[in-house]
């Protein structure tokens, strides 16, 4: 934060600056207050790419505070890589969350663009099936001793396993010889769930042991102290007012995707999502949605239970194959494009501009955004919403980034869809619930989720990086896919064994998994869903050490 | 706010008093911001019942804002009914949103138990069109003059209103003049909750001023404290452990209703528990569900969204016509029989007897106990659910115990809808978030929920006594009905001014409720839908005048 001078130069200044009133930032939070405005004025434009900062003692006098309040606002911004300190140069504006149109600079940083369909910064991103095993594992993990002893948070006595699964009898104490047999029902994620096992592999769960606990409930407390007594009462079904500014504030933020907070709605996750769609579609005479394949079992069982045909559509190292999306005659597709479920594959720009002209010509696509924020070795790509808002119907959720107890997602639908949507979440349940909306909107508001996203970022880089060593060292033939970003990662093996024999097996010795035939129609072949992300590193290779026994077993 | 000097002696003054620092005041929020310090020290008992505030002149001058700034707060306090303005007196402490423990006298503490089937308590507590006024409504009211200023909670500037409402231009600018102008769609009350107005007789809120804040956030920092990580990831689609219980032993407590946890299913309120019902109903091949006449509007709007038939059938002063409802060939019911909404009619004995055997001849009830724990007068009926377990499937919720904002009820169906009604939660939400689950599992367990509810029957007490006061003293020809328990009355009036009418009248003089035809398909007298226990009394006794001025102007 050198070069103070030179930074001053051209800078805007004093109390001017962005109309700051330090007024309006509650006690003890000055900190987080600036830095939340700044990043506003990042992401809706007031403050742009190049532009400087002004000296942390300038801003400070002007504001009339400790200068460490400045010194420390800048900091979270540069955790977040919108800044960088330039010695002489100053603080300046180094990335913009996603800016449409604009054209800044090299890989890693900033992200690449993809406004306009067709930009070509998205191949720079493209997705690497990481074959990459950075040499056998390493003998010299820590913690080796067992731990992540995942004992199921909702046991219950009489009927551990929930209705749906099998017709037939067994049940949970069978767990491993019948989870794995015949066609998955609805109610199989709660059954394997509720499967007693050491190592849980189930991909889908950041760590949760990472939950900010004392700040969601340092927000807690401020919401209950400040909200009326009307904000108690049936609130607005299209979510609070509140959430829906700060979402779209994240959206522009972190996803590229600028919306006017009216065009957010809150649901209960991307499966209320989904549910809310399934009558909105067939209103609209749409009565088959397309799926990647892979692709998720548990959308498919969604869309399904909703009356909605489901053809099946490959995915190669580009993505969705567009020719045979065409094919299929749906007017709708449900897609993972910046982290496809379950490969990991990130679409390329190329098949984006493919995916585009579909949609142009009449299609809707369905964007499951579910963990696009969580990136490793290349930056994230930014959202088709941004790209063609009339055709693209973008679903997210706080699932992955704090916690799927929180039952928390939102919608952004094409305009012409949007009443209908309210109206199905008016008739759903009136709107979710208040308080954790207002929570949660606190947490986005003054940066605290993207803190946590990068404490995140850290520790799953690790367990991902554990895991990846392990199944060098213990699985034969290992490929592993995806694991650039995201909590998940898939891996095939050597030899024929059909990979429920292996899941099934896997449980037997204590570890929980997903088949990839769980998520396919399409042949293909075996392989394992592993989640790594809520899962000590040295449980990991505890784990797929079990998992590499396993395998020998059946071999 | 005279009487400065007797005020000021052993009041807390100065910036010391609550240690209120201004600074953290937001720009152009501060009587907002002082208002809810209050509320919180009285909350938390920093400032205790019959303790003063400060002089407005004394603050003013301490926090250096202007004398407004205090006097405004003050005023919110009062319309919450925390202080009272009294001349000499003072402002004092009088009403603490929720003492854990007193043991205030009279009547309805410790419930009676309804727990043996048949129980004839229930023919005891028939119910009573409560006729009854106590005499001319007194003059002598404290405060005339204008509380209970109830700006909407949820603005959004562009789109206050939301879709669904009529097709028509206007929005809420217009609202008096369109709200109750045709057919009501899925969106009037949202329209009517955004729809301003000083005074707001919406049924169906309890007092949520008194909402136990305190104790919540005590039962959220214990949740938090002790949830392990994996409790923070996907639940249990039946709902938490811990809530079943609590629910199923407060059903016992409360209602009569002997159920075992792994019976009860957690929904995000009634309107969701009506949503899973459509699907299963529809596919046990029930078409149609018969609904009272009176009934709700809300949920004749919900079950014909479902794709179901909902033919009336006549209410009298025995409750259902169990000879109409026959007539219909309906094979399910919605009924409220613990206190029918709106009329607020307690189903007599013989009228049960009956309806239990339509229903055991292959009727379905269900039986929405949305307010029965509200009873002043008499004692509760216990739920029908108790009696015929088989035949009924149970709905109730926290809306009217603590807030709808929560979005927490529960479902007790009958054994052989269960599984259909946990996958269809499934499909809808994959389960209601967790932790809002185990803060009320807190609540109910700790028996904190009686106590509140202890508390609120006797605000709620001397508010309905207020608004019959009232009534019978502005409303010309005025007669109360349905009195004896709930959260609201209705009432008809002389002369045939349509109800419609008169509720877009009364809007236009800043008093919001709901017209009695609103709820009816069938013919009657007009009249009005009036909730009171959200309201103070002082407000109460203003609002209803400012209703009998409303239909003088019509008549």
């Amino acid at each position: 934060m050198s070069g103070m001078n030179e930074a001053a130069a051209g800078a805007p200044q004093g109390s001017d600056f962005l109309q700051l009133d330090i007024g309006s930032a509650p006690a003890g939070g000055k900190a987080d207050w600036l830095a939340g405005r700044l990043r506003r004025a990042i992401a809706d434009g007031r403050l742009t790419v190049g532009s400087r900062l002004p000296p942390t003692r300038v801003l400070a006098a002007e504001l009339r505070v400790s200068r460490g309040v400045v010194t420390e606002a800048y900091r979270r911004l540069a955790e977040d890589g919108h800044v960088e300190g330039r010695r002489r140069g100053g603080t300046v504006v180094v990335a913009v969350p996603v800016v449409p149109g604009d054209g800044a600079g090299e890989a890693g940083r900033g992200m690449p663009r993809g406004d306009s369909p067709g930009a070509d910064a998205v191949d720079a991103g493209r997705a690497v099936a990481a074959g990459a095993f950075p040499g056998p594992a390493t003998a010299d993990r820590v913690n080796g001793a067992g731990h992540s002893v995942a004992a199921d948070p909702f046991p219950d006595a009489d009927n551990p396993v929930g209705p749906g699964l099998f017709a037939g009898p067994g049940g949970v104490r069978t767990a491993a010889e019948t989870l794995f047999t015949g066609e998955p029902g609805p109610g199989v994620f709660d059954a394997l769930r509720a499967a007693p096992a050491r190592f849980d592999f189930t991909p889908g769960r950041p760590d949760l042991a990472a939950f900010p606990r004392a700040a969601y409930l340092r927000a807690e407390r401020a919401v209950l102290g400040e909200l009326s007594a009307d904000g108690l009462g049936y609130g607005d079904p299209r979510g609070a007012p509140a959430l829906r500014r700060a979402v779209a504030d994240w959206l522009a933020r972190n996803r590229g995707v600028r919306v006017e907070p009216r065009e957010v709605l809150i649901v209960s996750g991307t499966a209320q999502a989904l549910t809310l769609l399934h009558t909105v579609l067939r209103a609209d005479g749409i009565d088959a949605v397309a799926l990647e394949d892979p692709g998720s079992l548990g959308s498919r069982q969604h869309l399904r239970n909703g009356g909605l045909a489901t053809p099946p559509v490959p995915v190669d190292d580009d993505g969705i194959r567009v020719d045979a999306l065409r094919a299929t005659g749906a007017r709708a597709v449900l897609l993972t494009p910046a982290h496809q479920f379950p490969t990991g594959v990130v679409t390329s720009g190329e098949r984006r501009r493919a995916l585009l002209r579909w949609a142009q010509d009449g299609g809707l696509i369905l964007e499951d955004d579910y963990d696009a924020e969580h990136r490793y070795d290349r930056p994230p790509v930014p959202a088709l919403r941004g790209l063609l808002a009339d055709r693209v119907c973008y679903l997210g959720s706080v699932s992955k980034l704090l916690a799927p107890a929180l039952r928390i997602g939102w919608l952004v639908p094409p305009p012409r869809h949007r009443d209908a949507l309210i109206d199905a979440k008016r008739f759903a349940d009136l709107g979710n619930a208040v308080l954790p909306q207002l929570v949660l909107a606190r947490l986005m508001d003054s940066g605290g989720l993207e803190r946590h996203l990068r404490l995140l970022r850290g520790r799953h880089r690790r367990r991902r990086d554990a895991m990846i060593d392990a199944l060098a060292a213990h699985l034969p033939g290992a490929v592993v896919r995806g694991a650039a970003a995201g909590l998940h990662l898939t891996v095939t093996y050597a030899g024929d064994v059909p990979d429920t024999d292996l899941a099934a097996a896997a449980l037997a010795h204590g570890v929980k998994c997903q088949p990839l035939s769980w998520h396919r129609l399409l042949p293909g072949r075996p392989g394992l869903v592993l989640g790594y992300a809520a899962t000590p590193a040295g449980a990991i290779a505890d784990g797929v050490a079990l998992l590499g026994k396993a395998l020998r077993s059946l071999s």
